[in-house]
């Protein structure tokens, strides 16, 4: 088995942007990218399977599922239809090459729909809970290409501190713009603050993200329900990384001095 | 080497259900699927080799064997004739994909022998030894898609509690189910409750679950002598569980704070 | 780059037996084997080079070289002609794959010359220095088919106590058997007795592995000079186990709680 | 994905060599090659990408970008061209195949452009702060062929303790002479001391290697102003050892003692 697609559907989309929201940091690129999939009622047409993900099956709404990727497209009207990705989970999470492997399947179909340009969504950690909290989650950026930052000049983005600040992104988030940018397509990465690790799954940081694509693409979403909303993608989430931890945990046996570990597996 | 079957002889079988029985917790799948192969005197047919199995051979009976999964066949009356499914191990001892290509390959051989439906077989952990046990242990059920619940309505199965309970199934138990859904098979997983890590191997799980699939497959299996039959299966299943935990020891060498490891490799 | 050979000669051999001996256990396997090569005057006649042995170089004899197997050939007199192997290290250093790939593509090359059976060298470790070691050490054998047990009933070879001692063999001189039985080959196991860890590399052990191997093929090989002569590859090997160790600790990085380690790597 | 090459323009060379200086120890070789670099105004020709450097983007001077190797040509006189090779990470960060797959790579690139010898710069560590420091950190050599010492003899190499000092060379500066010598080219190897542990990137080191390369293929490279223009390259360095330090801990997920871990991924 090698990374596949399912393909539900294969609709007609005008130029479109790829918007990506893995799980991660806060889960902020998750969150942000599922609440704009709900509120614009984006459609699913296709599904990513890898062996690149973890072996186990999800047991939600009484069946079995294998983790996946999830396409969804919205017709847009301003010229450029959206394709959302959302994730159960990063790919790779046993070795570098599922990174590779998985991002290079993801820019394969947004290449076959007619992508140019990717947006990826993630969080930062400051880990602390600074002053600048205050006047909200702050929103980096980073471009394929710096001629970008002046496109991007009117919205509240923060291009100056990127690199000294973090100096890099860690996962498909970072990867599929730099592979992008090598397939010659550009792209975005806006990733916002998060105040530290007590907090899982950090919704204010999403919401900054969801104000500034909302204003890019003309999305007008609202956020006043957003708290809400938000709510029942973090219970999901928050199950599924203290899942993988526990199948983690329990594929990691060889270690004699833990008898219980092998006794897990299935 | 790849993944690759000994096929022994191609039988021909009605509408076969596969029925998989590895290694796990409480070996509970593997040891009732064995014991099933046994009453029925099921017959080998068919063997898969891997290089995602551990890079031992084992010496047992005189001779030395490479660890492998074993199909048997038995011809039923009721049209659904049964393909049993045991292992000498998990596979994907060093690596997801391991679990990802052995299962890929188990759906293969069973697709090829005209396989629909997959029955897989393991125990989950409570971590402790609570009351309900008084009436035997519980067996909670999980399938691939939410209409066969009511089908499988009138055994002893618990459905409801799965999903809160365990959320997920790891390794090749669950990621068969997983996989044959995708290949738009159907799937059913019976998990054993066992009472937790001081036992090894829980026959009396076991029983529970050779006691609802007997039922459901009107094998007519009767279940007085289990415990001394599984005996010996146990022996060879601990035996087992303890060289790959040594050989898995004795690989892990690189820490150079452990001289003895390097000295075991042969 | 994948596992390929370098033949330097393709010489005619009459029905060759491959014998195996790979560093492991107290060295016995590989030093028996190098001893048994230069005794006889072996002539070289092929290279294995893998991806799956370390990424590192030996500086040796005033040239670097990547870690190899070795093969050499003896032609016989009583119609068995030999086939040696010898390498720097096992493979799969770093997962079983390697193990099973490197085994195949060695019983590819014997394939090729016509062996129908292999014998592989190895030590096992017995803890301690018990009496039995007042008569030499023992050495135990382990068969492809049971059937060869009565074959070699006349050498000093313990087949009896085999699967209850020691259960399984790890590593190349394990799966070369298993393997080869599957391939329909058949194969011995000859494991020396080594009293246990403080001493690395065994040459009296390895002295009764040539005792037999010579008994057998009618090597006539004398064992007055071993001791000496064992002195010299004992050297190398132990040098060459220092620098993999080490290698090993070296590329282990990640864990920036010992910043040395990203300092080595050249 | 597999390794791949961007090829910015194909130069016309003669006879070239193929000199490379990755990171490593003391960054001795590629802080070397980047000086001659900038010094004889090479010109960047190719790059290099795989999935065997770690997966993530570097944000540096406003954009993002892949790890990778890169292609520098420089035309001499003397009729011996010059291929540099510098890269931003050692390959194989996860597995020694990667280390094996992107030397292939390189040595593919490297026959297209008719290279049939190649100079690979790095450090060895000495661990103290001895003597001879006071005459300049000394330069340790190895080669592929024992002839190519003659060959050499004039300047100012040590290649008598090569063996005995270090007995090997770990990573791509090792595997490249290795692999090489294996397709039938030539290599020499030049390794400058470092004092130790302490001294992160050691450009004193780096200058003694300048000094013989600039003499081998008369590059007239002046070192006066070497500290100086080592300062830039050492900060980039440093950087980017510390960012894929960071990103291998965060990827290091899987032990549930340190929650943090899984919260950092973009």
């Amino acid at each position: 088995m090698d990374t596949e697609f399912k393909i539900i559907e294969e609709p007609d989309l005008d130029d479109p942007i790829l918007i990506e929201g893995l799980p991660g940091i806060g889960n902020v690129g998750r969150i942000a990218a599922e609440y704009m999939i709900k509120h614009l009622d984006a459609k699913k047409f296709a599904e990513l399977y890898s062996p690149h993900f973890m072996p186990i099956v999800l047991i939600d709404d009484d069946e079995v599922s294998l983790l996946k990727f999830e396409f969804y497209y919205w017709k847009n009207d301003n010229g450029n239809d959206v394709i959302f990705l959302i994730g159960d989970s990063q790919a790779g999470k046993e070795g570098s090459r599922g990174h590779f492997e998985v991002s290079e399947s993801v820019l394969d179909l947004a290449k076959r729909f007619g992508v140019k340009r990717i947006l990826t969504l993630g969080g930062y950690s400051t880990g602390d809970l600074g002053d600048e909290m205050e006047e909200g989650p702050e929103v980096l950026g980073a471009v394929t290409h710096k001629e970008m930052i002046d496109e991007f000049d009117e919205f509240n983005i923060n291009f100056e501190d990127t690199g000294s600040n973090i100096g890099m992104i860690v996962g498909g988030t970072g990867l599929l713009l730099g592979m992008a940018k090598k397939r010659d397509m550009d792209g975005l990465c806006l990733m916002g603050e998060t105040a530290g690790f007590p907090i899982l799954t950090d919704p204010m940081s999403a919401e900054s993200i969801v104000e500034i694509v909302s204003d890019i693409f003309n999305m007008d979403i609202p956020l006043d329900d957003m708290d809400e909303k938000v709510k029942e993608m973090e219970d999901f989430l928050e199950k599924l990384e203290g899942l993988q931890k526990k199948s983690m945990k329990q594929m990691d046996y060889g270690d004699d001095g833990d008898d219980e570990k092998l006794r897990y597996i299935g």
